[in-house]
């Protein structure tokens, strides 16, 4: 994504009257309160919305007039731009946290998945009421309702693959659209087996950030970090079945399928996947982030042009080679 | 595929009249030439046909009476069955090379590909002719048919995945379909150019093994050590690409693809993958031949039960868990 | 342990008159049914008491007449000693299996720990009775009581340090003498949690192997291998306490030590210990492990020599200085 | 360790009347001659006590006048503080070194083992007067005696571990205690043996360092880098042994110890450890290291939160239970 | 080499009357167009001839008057100096590419072999036309002829070793002299390969790099990312071979020697070497990068120092004995 | 070395008479005593002499008659062959050590350096006599003759690279030749300092193996493996450089050289190489050892051909390009 030259026009702000000064929405990316050299406190800003962002100071902090202004929220800021050290800088005169009556949508503020959250959950389920296996069918449903709420605002992970605001689904669904594919070439796979494991793998993610309401993993949980999504699956799902009496032999396969979905124990993985379903889940689930951290790399480059070196990925450098690149995006619905 | 208990009636062999001996086509599998104590030659084989294996002595081996029997071809043997050390073994009485005039199949002796080696490669080309890119089309078209003959038997491999007459496209055609699974999910991805990767990125594996009239690798050849299928098929794309006069670009990428297809270094990858459409082909590649392989492996032991651990697998036991499992084969016309 | 040279009196088995026959009872450490170049059914068999072991044969094998012998078992034989090979083989003529009646007891058999599994189960309640943490004494003896009895007979591996009956309980009890230990020269330890920890962290190997009625590991159970005793030890600490309403901080602090006592992913931690209680139980897992395994692996080697490499050791050869060795044991009681 | 906010009195420094300047000893922690815009030189120094550090200028420095300055010494300064970008600053008018008469103690200036260098010496040598075996006894005091000087403020190493005045004594000591847990639980080590490398493990590292006479390590030496105090140690007890006449195979133990005691050859062991007392001593050093790591990095966060990675500690974050933790701290004495 | 200190005289140019302005030649090794606080363009630069270096301003930049300046070329410059941050700056006031009326040589200006292209090219003919196997000999010679303009000025490396203009023939014959010296110890070696595959090793090099017609390299050209010199070197051979109608089996191990030349896949060999002549070539190889960048990163520090960690050298720091150094240099003709 | 078909003739054994019975010199490789299926002793021997090697077995050993025969000796035999299990056996009929009076050299029946121990000693020194440092001079020829004689037999490993008669020897001339050659084209080498390091990397070898009066290593000693021969011969430096006052500095240098030359601490270098001949006297020492290696594995296959995989090669299988090769051999002197 370009970043706009925030010099044309203060993001999407509105002029007020001819004062110079503007006012507008935006997202506080980060935040942190300094002090001035007088040892006055002033809050430091990183203001976002979908056109760019802004460095910004509220230079006379105070808690009580300004209200708890924090990172990961949404607010309406009122100030002028100025020049500091070659780059602009935005004075903010006014802030508030923005409120229901604003009617301002999280979406509209904040990288998010394509497809809304309820759209994503409305299409893994419709595949797994599909299923015959009832035990998979009620698992893999009880599971997906009881969370459904935070399931649908989740990111798939903190930077990297997927870091946007339903980004969780959204890679759920494309593992689950990727796994379709490999059954239809080889139909000795068993079918709602990998798919279950597709739609439960990373569930867990759902404890292992902590999430603002908009949405925004800014960090691991204690939960997150202690015991990882890997484990905590595979005990979500050990709890749940044995409350609805699901076969244990069942159990057993999927959740050695989340606890083996990063495939090398390098990689995370607590063991190595030892049946074929759980080897296709663990290579599809590499593959869809791969894509994803390909394309949105790329992106940034021109076409005929290298990447820097991606940590991520290996520390490769990446091609774009520009023949039909857009904005990296799956066709899930 | 369990071994047929060989005592109950000797292979597909034929009983000939009540004289005990029994006779029929086979395939030599193995070949010693051995010396007895008294120094004189013998031959020690292992015979094979659908129906199993047996480990056959042919006594009074006179290479001007027997004619050159070598590995990898299908004799006619007669002979008769006896045990030693607990196990069948059989004494060949005649043995002579399969005629053109007794109208045998090498696919009935051999394990091979369900589909012919021509009807995988018409399958292929028909998805090439749909190109729009007439650079790609010509230049993969000219490709496949100039080695036509040789790809339609070759092997994917000496051991390991798809080490049968005719899987090097099978694998081919088994990872294009994958591909055409990802590109319906993935529209940003240059559907052409992964196509093409797909189908050249093992072409020069032809000239990998040292392989016999039947279609069986029995090792490497000197040029598939030395230089390997990687860079001698990017030397292949190279000189075709020049005959034809191939956009130059098109020819790095393409060539950039089958020298990394392998990901990783120590995998035997020249370099890494550098953009897209290079990584999904090389995680294709290993996920196509890891299905083949856990399949094959898993289909060895009951359900229940993990297979001894796989020195290709990264040394890993694998379960059965015998739910859908038949033996692997892909659906690919 | 030297094995005793079985041609001076074999084994502990007894004399039958003068009629050169002997008999005896001894445990079956392997068995296998075989057939003769004839095809009658035979049992290869290695039979062992303490005094040493010799490989046996029942050439007329019918289970009706001998009934169910099968491995890790005991069994009353007769039969006589002949030579075969170089090596001693025991003809068996008669079979059974060992009855109550005989008074038998399995600790004389095989390989056992030195302390009574129950003994050494006491003297770890006794510890945790002594915590003043009411949610780790309860949770930590609900476990221990709750699964008493598999704990007092399983092995603490299958090969490996403390493959022997009780050996999971010696082994605990051994990390816990050797927390106590550290704990007495660096009191910021959190001792109660080190001890819960350390009591913990094997606990689920009652699920990992297939374990004879004799407490002897025959393989990982279905659940060891797909599962494993780190994350099935996370579960039942996540079951149990969630039974017993512990705080939920302290369980991911127990859960955590579990699942991250191998130290590194490539021994098999899930997650690598995050806190100096996780570090110092993982620490001294290996090195009880670590004293058993080079201890035992001398002690089969004179002073002055080297042992063969050992794989479970990093393929290290180990001396014995020979000083002060004796059969490897704790001091426990 | 909180770092003391400087602008609430400046470290321990006393004001002189009302002039504003203030007065005081403190610890030249580090130093550079550089030059101001017009070419004058300055030093730019940090200095310490025991309630924080600040940043100080001499701006007229002149060597004649001011003295041979230098980094890690005890100076006597007066001056007044600023404000510069944001940080406090201390412009220092007046400079010297400590003298005798001033009768300060390093030990307050200097982060320092809480035990003296010369008590945690005697409680090692009390420990081998016990031993019974006379070639140990004498060597291990004859090494200690030689080197008593530069082992009692010697630090443990440059960074990490024990990086204090005495720290190398204080580690030394921790892992003798905790050797000492270890024999109490498996009678079979050989305990003399196992103090004696214990004690002679690191001895060596006193010439390892650059250490400046108040017991802080500025640098490794040459010999430090060039040779190393694994093999350094081994060839001192070579030297000594010879000169003492001990037995050949214990100098060929003890030498083993001390090289094999990082373990493994990547973390810096010549061999690996090849019987049971050197094993036992690298593994009681390595945990003597992270416990103290460990604890020192998690002291620097609140309860509840985790540490930042920690490159010593393979990149883990650490994370504080906040049960009971205090400032690191062995009971030895 | 040793920075200049600029302060005393400005690199190597001459005072302009008494105005205090300097002007001269010099070579422009890094350029930024940058913005001042007002949004006018200005040029951002260092400047170096063989005397040291400066950071360099042009404060009103305007491409139609000063013409398309850019990085890595040669130009005339008049200014100023003043002291900016404590470090000199120049102020330009005029600027203009050198013409070829300046009779200016690049040699003077950048980092050269310290022989001339053409003279190293010639010695390397030279040996080849002695050599008696006549394919060897025209296929070598076709190569280096075809490519004789790059090739004398290309350096070996973007960073490290032997980047220099001229560097990669100086390297080659480096090579190549040590492995005359090889040959002269081990007759068995077959010495014309050897020669030719040292060679041949890194001719590609000539593709590898964006060069600057002043022979320094910028940055790798996307050939030389995606398909990398040794399997371009391959190719080259092989097509220039297959018109020469060179024997195959040469060409395969000629082939094998450079796509295998750099010895294990880690470090970027497409095969690892499996001939000895292959072996030699990689050690060699190896050997001359490290002398070369051993004795330059040591000629930074003075004797009894160590340098930094060097990254290229397995971060290790290295120590300079100072007996004999001198700058990096081989005795080549 | 293509082992010779022992069924024409039977070594280079002369025929008694008419007999049928043999008698020779020979050399025994491996001695084992064995008991027959009643009980009796008996000798099962490999033996060898130039021309091959043959099973042999003494039926009725005593050793009260036949004396002390062992492993790695010469002996005098005389009996007779057959063939068992289609492999030539030798009975033996008498047996006796070789006598002084016998005058059969060592030398003609173990495989040894093509050069005797004497001749290699005096080239080494004479190089060495050149020195114009006299600290190195006195130095290495005062290390070299104290030890002249166990020197000019020790081979230069246990099995792998030189492990022959005089190999050590062989092996430190050849490295030695090749820093000439290095030197030759870089003068900038400290040439004294590396051929110093050169001839004492391996001088502590001769306390590494157990090596019987014929020169043959048959294991390693227990000082070669807990100490190793890089950690003794810094000690041995250490020790007569200290004696002889040599310059400290040098000493250093020289230790640092000896434990680093192993290059990588997996391949047990205690330390890194850190300065230029040091990291030049490493690469060498593996080129030489790689040289033999490669060759002695090629030679045993055909021109066109590849070896099994060699295990201390990497895992490389290797190929003979049949070009030039002839045994593996150096021109020394």
């Amino acid at each position: 994504m370009m970043k706009k030259n925030c010099t044309e026009g203060i993001m999407n702000f509105k002029p007020i009257n001819n004062s110079g000064a503007v006012e507008g929405f935006c997202f506080v990316k980060s935040l942190e309160i300094k002090k001035t050299a007088k040892g006055l406190p002033y809050l430091d800003m990183i203001l976002t919305d979908r056109s760019g962002e802004i460095n910004a100071k509220l230079w006379d902090y105070k808690e009580d007039l300004h209200g708890d202004i924090t990172v990961n929220i949404i607010v309406k800021v009122r100030g002028t731009e100025s020049m500091f050290n070659d780059a602009p800088q935005f004075r903010v005169e006014r802030i508030r946290k923005a409120l229901p009556s604003d009617q301002v949508k999280v979406e509209d503020f904040v990288p998010s998945a394509e497809y809304s959250g309820e759209s994503l959950f409305d299409a893994i389920c419709a595949i797994v009421e599909g299923f015959e296996n009832e035990d998979l069918k009620t698992l893999v449903l009880t599971v997906l309702k009881r969370y459904r709420e935070p399931l649908t605002v989740c990111p798939a992970a903190f930077k990297l693959h997927h870091a946007i605001r339903g980004g969780l689904l959204y890679h759920t669904l494309s593992v689950l659209r990727l796994a379709q594919g490999v059954c239809a070439v080889y139909p000795l796979v068993d079918k709602e087996l990998l798919y279950s494991g597709a739609i439960l793998h990373d569930v867990a993610k759902i404890w292992e950030f902590e999430v603002s309401e908009a949405g925004i993993a800014s960090g691991y949980s204690v939960e997150g970090s202690l015991i990882g999504h890997l484990v905590k699956g595979a005990m979500t799902i050990e709890q749940i079945g044995t409350e609805l009496g699901t076969d244990r032999e069942l159990l057993l396969l999927l959740e050695h399928m989340v606890i083996s979905h990063h495939g090398e124990p390098e990689f995370g993985a607590a063991v190595r996947p030892m049946f074929l379903e759980a080897e296709i889940l663990s290579e599809l689930d590499m593959l869809d982030a791969r894509i994803y951290e390909i394309s949105a790399a790329v992106s940034e480059v021109p076409a005929g042009a290298f990447t820097a070196r991606q940590w991520a990925l290996d520390n490769r450098k990446l091609y774009n080679p520009g023949l039909h690149y857009v904005t990296p995006k799956a066709d899930l619905l």
